[in-house]
């Protein structure tokens, strides 16, 4: 069989477009109706996605005025999405600056039980300041900082996730004996940021480990990536840019060690679909003329970390905004707005409408056999390996997906017509981690310094 | 309608009984079977049960040669459980020491959406050096020093539930306005133990708080539960000590402010029965003779924090173990299992057969019939507002108790034939607690000082 594309639906309550909740088609409450996620997730494994995936946050986002501001946790609502599915990948985005490594990866590992070995952890660092304030802090750690810390944070969850050998248990009633202690492996971690002294008090996962994804595209989110990802997210407009980032990581990921096809390279997209193009595009310019300019404003002027007075709609933007790499927040998505604006000398107007057409990534306007077309483009042309696929309006943009686009890609023999693997890493032909431990990866007393090889 | 019992019950993977594992029927690996989770909370919410409950621990259970020493995280399991049940109200343990207040108020919240207001809380403070251990400390934080971080805790959360007004949400779509931000509060919170700046990113939850369980019996955790729970689960070997502790406990409710009635106390039953005695008396018998007297020494040994060689099976307890006041973990577990060997006389096999049949809580061994009249008797007697029923064995034991027990309960006018209520406030006859905001009940800036004022 040919190489096969991977597809993962990140889903958002009433769709990625900002203003979808104002569609004729939305509940604007969708975010907390259970029946609408069981709904999306349904469609999602019905078209055979490898995968679904939810955002989040620490805080009320901003503009709450004027667009839903509200999440469920997503290791909650996947637990629910787990009972609801039987196939498809659970991939949560989860802090490693705002949670401990023991609680975490005791989560995750819960729920691969829970699912049959169908989690996913998406790593973040959670970049804002607002969010530090929730947590006791008076601002965010660094940047730099935020990525060490995540790295020894993964390094510990590993460590934990194989404490217990694969055969640990090997109960027998007769005789009283439950386990072998020597199966089960205290971590003895002591590093720069934590200390975990025992063993998970949860048996290894199904998977080994969830599938580990990394979604910052900054240096230091690369550099992670290359180390520690399965799977990468990542936002481009143009092929180019997509090839180029392609390129990098899969070279990023051999110099660390690992094999290139290991790491899962899946740029966003919004598809934006008719059978026409001209259907196509009267649902953009409907999405966009519900688009409210004094929320995008506020949205640009929080991502590029400039007041929104300096601002103007009609007006391209302001020559002197910070280079980003000076800013200590969502580094690459800020880099590639300010590329874009300058690239095509838009007003400000534009990239707005971009922003609330999927936060910077991809939006694809055309009919089904272009988006097609295009996706299978970008994936022989070194530029991805599947596709974050993010419905402008859900469930509509991904019903639309699953029953036009999905099949053209299965005829072509780029995607499955039927689950062949059990469980996410098997959706993703990954196998399925070593135990650190049985393979003896781990000294007694481990450190920092010590995590590298972990990697190898 | 006549004063309505209320029925917790208390999940645990094989059962309570710690050799309950060896038993023909058991699964050893029961902890990690959701089919087997789905399998009790059916039966529980068959029986009409209040609510389930599932504890929790941040370690490795000591004595895992012996008997199961891991577990499923709880709010992920109680998400699974809610997907499978439609009324039984869904009380998980988690700690306010190793978590920080807006991840934990969130998750509970997301529950609470999840379930359709089934949602609740078993606040603890986590006793165990060796959890301490596993989240960067040395030990752990001294017994008052966990309470008042609790109590902080435990405000915060509640100004995180009320952070979003009630009717908060007024989408209106053609004007493109999704909430009045008037509508929802950050909490400024700068306290002993922690600052949260802003508002939970979840709307107010169906049943406005969680509900609210503790179960500490410490002094500390007595006024505790006095000021903050809506239920309390307890230990007590006798009548007389249960009515000592149900007074006790609602004199510091009302000394707190609040109406006696309104803090369910539920002493824990683990019941072992049969059509006859003798049944029920056989069926005793083949628990304790699975009991690992090796096991049973390690367990008592720790929960009186002295060295396991200082105990012989066959003499009574050393007359120098520390008084429980002393000791700085799980206190009135303590205190009970010392002053019942005095009081009895026992030699320490026997308070390890008690220990090892429900860690110290009451272990009732008869037929359906006596179990039904002690139920009635401490219910009726000011010892108890329901019970914690704790199956020896599971689903066996939560299977007989449904079958046989609750249906005289019924009979007796005591107990519910169908669900009258939606949420689990609703089970226990709690009010929906009014929010603190749109009352005015909360200054714009909170601080440890002004907690008291929540409470009243």
């Amino acid at each position: 069989m040919s190489r096969q594309l991977h597809l993962n639906a990140f889903l958002m309550s009433s769709g990625h477009h900002e203003a979808a909740w104002r569609l004729p088609e939305s509940d604007p409450y969708a975010d907390i109706d259970i029946d609408h996620w069981r709904r999306i997730a349904r469609i999602a494994e019905e078209g055979k996605f490898d995968s679904l995936f939810l955002a989040d946050g620490l805080v009320v986002w901003k503009g709450i005025e004027h667009r839903p501001g509200g999440q469920l946790e997503p290791t909650i609502l996947l637990a629910v999405l787990a009972t609801a599915t039987d196939h498809i990948g659970l991939i949560a985005t989860a802090s490693t600056t705002y949670n401990e490594p023991y609680n975490l990866a005791r989560r995750f590992a819960s729920l691969d039980h829970a699912s049959g070995g169908r989690a996913g952890w998406n790593i973040v660092t959670t970049a804002g300041a607002d969010a530090a304030r929730n947590f006791g802090l008076e601002d965010r750690p660094d940047h730099l900082d935020r990525y060490r810390r995540a790295a020894e944070f993964v390094d510990i969850s590993r460590r934990l996730w194989d404490s217990w050998d694969d055969d640990a248990r090997d109960a027998d009633k007769a005789a009283g004996r439950y386990i072998d202690p020597a199966n089960v492996h205290d971590v003895h971690h002591s590093g720069t940021y934590y200390r975990v002294a025992g063993a998970l008090n949860v048996p290894r996962p199904p998977q080994g480990h969830p599938l580990l994804v990394q979604a910052g595209s900054s240096e230091d989110g690369k550099d992670f990536a290359a180390r520690y990802a399965d799977a990468v997210f990542t936002a481009h407009q143009t092929l180019a840019d997509a090839q180029h980032f392609y390129a990098d990581l899969k070279a990023r990921a051999a110099d660390a060690g690992r094999d290139p096809g290991s790491v899962i390279i899946l740029p966003g997209i919004v598809p934006i679909l008719g059978a026409t193009e001209a259907e196509a595009q009267a649902k953009a310019q409907q999405l966009e003329d519900l688009i409210n300019p004094v929320v995008g404003l506020q949205q640009l002027a929080s991502v590029l970390e400039i007041p929104q007075e300096r601002l103007e709609l009609n007006e391209q933007l302001p020559d002197d905004i910070p280079d980003s790499d000076t800013i200590d927040g969502a580094q690459s998505r800020s880099k590639l707005i300010v590329q874009l604006a300058r690239r095509e000398q838009l007003t400000v107007r534009e990239p707005i409408g971009r922003l609330g057409g999927g936060r910077g990534h991809f939006t694809f306007i055309g009919t089904y056999q272009q988006a097609a077309d295009v996706i299978q483009d970008w994936f022989e042309n070194g530029a991805a390996d599947g596709f974050n696929v993010m419905g402008a309006a859900l469930p509509s943009g991904l019903r639309e997906f699953v029953d036009h686009v999905t099949p053209i890609l299965q005829d072509r023999g780029l995607f499955r017509r039927e689950y062949t693997g059990r469980t996410l890493r098997e959706h993703y032909g990954l196998p399925r981690p070593l135990n650190l431990y049985q393979q003896g990866h781990v000294v007694a007393e481990s450190s920092t310094a010590g995590a590298a090889q972990l990697a190898s």
